[in-house]
């Protein structure tokens, strides 16, 4: 039974320019999803950003988190013990230290809710996403501050206040994961050439579509068409826990009409992707992250922000392609319709 | 290149009895992902379930939706063409039933912001989880509509007012797939024995951990652990697009102690399922499906609803498993540490 | 003590010319406020709207909700009930004609919660804002469903589904209170001499503030930048319950650049507003209401609808205006800064 | 015209006891609303409090925030320039220094969206609510910020990521006006006599109405029964600006039963209150505010926090009273039949 698989298509599309502070690199993109009609779509969006000279993408900022939660009599000593614990706060990095080599502790955030007491604390920790060092480290924490603070009480090792794989406007504002932007520019006429359309009509539809459209269906921290389906495709193409699309998923695409030409942009602040730890050493996925030059000697971190920024790309170019055959009647259908014939 | 496959681990765990108006079966689980530690969590969330008499799950509603988007000249234009649509809604059903023989519109909802109008419009699917069927029969009615409000013009096929693979409100209120309750109770005994825990601390867990700790994160129709984790890998050990666990996490758990035992459930109203449609062809897939009873010859729909419920279920083992598993300081890091090891 | 009053300073401005299906007025804007130098601002807008040919504003839908919540010993007992109290739908309008003249049930939404069944009623309520009819009208339904369905026990007459005075997303999907749009097109030279701004600059800020910034902020269902101030003076002046202006602060401003003019709408959909019932018998808001022109002999609902349309315009007014000053570095403050001097 | 008022009916109720870290009163707490039957309800909370030995209340962190934006030519400028700015902090307290005795920066938080940059200014503002302080500070701010980064050009003085009078997860996250939790232990007879319920069925209630249902609802941090109405009701009796309930609203009741006895909480982590400011000389106001102790000479804060304390107990008596009422099938109706009468 251990040794059963489900085998999900699998494609590389491009290859795409990419540059930025941390990167410069032409190549292909590789996903993994059974929705195939999605390849042809990242492939056009990848097409035409190399030929308007490519695709820049840096990383805003990175960090995991994870936020324990402890039992207090009352609202006046949980905020005592959290002054306590606040006043603590060097030594609780050498906790952290104490618990990997990776994972070190950057900040916190904290609420009180009448007696509960929940702690975010957040960690950069290297190549890995960090899920599990995040919550060895906070366990060591909990240890820790339970011993100093006689007056709190074991609730939880994570108090959802994290926040983990749920639709949350905690992640965004505080940071989870890489905070990655891809954006580049389309000469008008390629525009019109690649994608069928015109800037005017995709920064109008961003503008009615992703900002109104999403606004009035309720939707928290997100403005796009689909980042979710290139996400998914990426992640299960480089073995990452795909259940983290769904802070992913909360991003914002921004387009603007520039001299005539199409300025185009995605913002996603919580990419969660690491190049080592679970589901990394299954062969294929060595082989993914060879590919994308993710396996090389670099310093800590520096790998996985590159398959973040490689991620991006991925993003970018399926929400462009999208967006633009929205902007065409029956364009859509019809791709559909041909692909799922073929 | 086509040839190529993400191979992520596939294991069946349980199994587990499953009860209900449309179901009564006691029946493996299957889940794929690269995060394996999920398999033994599942597995012992079956076995105390079937030790205590087995789930009861039910489909609540059951739809799929696509929202257009036209641009009017004003809001009373746009007001007076909705009136138009609606008056003339038959037709529409019409208009559906020769675009699939499996797609019946149901309802529709809308929404006038300044000069656009959105309309959402929801369909039962057959069997399908329908993306493609709503967004073929979205398209006829919008050439229909237009053909007769000259004053509307087409913007957009998707408005994201329907809303696909996005964290919102929308979905939750008005449906989006399946809704399914799973629920069953565990006595005290079996809970101490099978969980190490105590129905009252998972009852209390649950309400400072998914209900409060999930609002202090400005979770949006979410109250639960980890329904993300479960859904991801039942979906893809079943050919399902797995994009669509970002509306199926949104859902709630919801526990209570009763006569001293543990009552226990998870209400989880966009369940994306299907039974036929992408990915559902690959052979591993077939197989699995058919395993699982979801491949018989029954009135459309009532495959899919079968797989949601079977679905529900997994869901529900793994959440109270590793609400158990938090009610133990210590358990869950030690887990995770002899699984990763093994 | 029964006679002491909060004296909030009480100015009307404008007047500013206001058409639609169902109203043709040139009026005065009526706003009550500590934060004076809200007068000023609204003044202008009015000025300019008026100007630029008036302002075109139109009721969508109209509705007041109370969720009832009952519990039930599962899942499944609870949607058998449910379809049951589907099928008696006929029956529960005959309850609620027996509690008042004007309350209609016109619709209804459910929400099922493992074993918790909230029950959204929804009903028109005349010339009142309804609360207080629709919790009559609610209690009546409870004690008819309970007998009719001996499974159901009572758990609140407000199940916080309605969902009243809250930051939801339920109101703007399902309707509360007045849902209305406010619109009108500024030439763009007028644009220049009252607001000393362009068309172009007001739709750019509009973008990057209201739909972009309140999405980082986590906002929901909103994209403002101050209705909220407005909704409170005029619910002041008017006899409102002004705690409803958090469902009216979540609205949607839309703006577009059409042929070099200015195009600039806002919508309301939760605006909750009466001409009769709690507060409406004070002698200076009868005063002002009959100056509004909100106490004459029409068919119930008119006049409320009225007093709707003509709070919408006091809110684009001040929308534009603030927008309009926050193009231009300084005047913000520079206005204030004035205004409180004097 | 200048001379009119809108005459709110306002009334002292309670008295109720209040002690913590910064207060030790026995206080009437004033209210001014047009629902009336609102002070009955604050009345009884109030007396079963005093009754049960008072309320503890604490602030747990105060601020008051602007949201800068920023245009950048792209997002990795936008960046360079934020990690400037963030360099040049001390420089920026100076600033602000500046512009006000009162006004502190405390500290900031930023997000870039495409070639957008906000950033968060934190600030403490003294006695004030601080609203025109942080506008004035950060007009000087984005000032000395375009001097130094010439990349960056001015789009507005606010970004709406701060954020004002809207319904956003923001600011119950990073903080704005003062955190403040009230909480009260009620004897199980004191809660049988006073308030017609019990413990438990108060506990329950809070669960399936505050926190499963207003999630239903799509509600934002927020998981109340009606903050909104007392709120409203303290501000306009203090001066304050009242569109703040709209922040304020966004809290959370949480309940336990703590051996048989009722221990009752509300938390409110974005109360914004001040005791100088717009509104306050206003004469009723300056004798509401001399009356509540918050006129006198303390270090800069100390009044506004007192204010802030006292409003919070406002909140916790009638929530707890409506709570009650609430769990009684009939009670909420005849209470306001009766009241309305009378």
């Amino acid at each position: 039974m251990n040794e059963s698989f489900a085998n999900v298509p699998l494609q590389w599309v491009g290859p795409v320019a990419l540059t930025g502070p941390e990167i410069n690199v032409t190549t292909e993109l590789p996903l993994a999803t059974y929705e195939t009609p999605l390849f042809a779509s990242v492939n056009r969006g990848a097409r035409v950003a190399t030929a308007s000279g490519g695709i820049k993408a840096v990383v805003i900022d990175e960090r995991m988190s994870r936020s324990v939660l402890f039992e207090a009599p009352d609202a006046i000593i949980a905020l005592q013990c959290l002054e306590k614990i606040r006043a603590d706060f060097v030594n609780l990095g050498e906790v952290v230290k104490g618990t990997s080599r990776f994972a070190k502790l950057i900040d916190h955030h904290a609420q009180i809710a009448g007696n509960l007491l929940f702690i975010r604390f957040e960690f950069t920790t290297g190549d890995a996403s960090g899920h599990n060092m995040v919550t060895q480290a906070s366990e060591a924490l909990m240890s820790h501050i339970i011993e100093r603070c006689s007056e709190l009480k074991y609730e939880s090792l994570s108090g959802n206040f994290c926040s983990d794989k749920k639709a949350t406007g905690v992640n965004g504002i505080l940071g989870r994961g890489k905070y990655v932007i891809a954006e580049l520019t389309i000469p008008e006429k390629l525009v019109r050439t690649y994608l069928k359309s015109t800037p005017e009509k995709i920064v109008q539809l961003n503008i009615r579509k992703n900002l109104i459209g999403t606004m009035l269906a309720g939707g928290l921290r997100s403005a796009n068409a689909h980042y979710a389906n290139m996400l998914l495709a990426f992640y299960l193409a480089t073995g990452q826990d795909a259940a983290n699309i769904i802070e992913g998923s909360q991003g914002i695409t921004h387009a603007e009409v520039r001299d005539g030409d199409l300025w185009f942009s995605v913002t996603i602040p919580n990419l969660i992707v690491g190049s080592v730890g679970n589901g990394k050493g299954i062969p294929f996925v060595e082989d993914v992250l060879s590919k994308l030059g993710c396996r090389e000697d670099r310093e800590p971190g520096a790998n996985a922000r590159r398959l973040a920024l490689i991620c991006a790309a991925s993003v970018l170019c399926g929400e462009l392609s999208l967006m633009a055959a929205l902007t065409n009647p029956g364009e859509l259908m019809d791709a559909h319709r041909k692909l799922e014939r073929s």
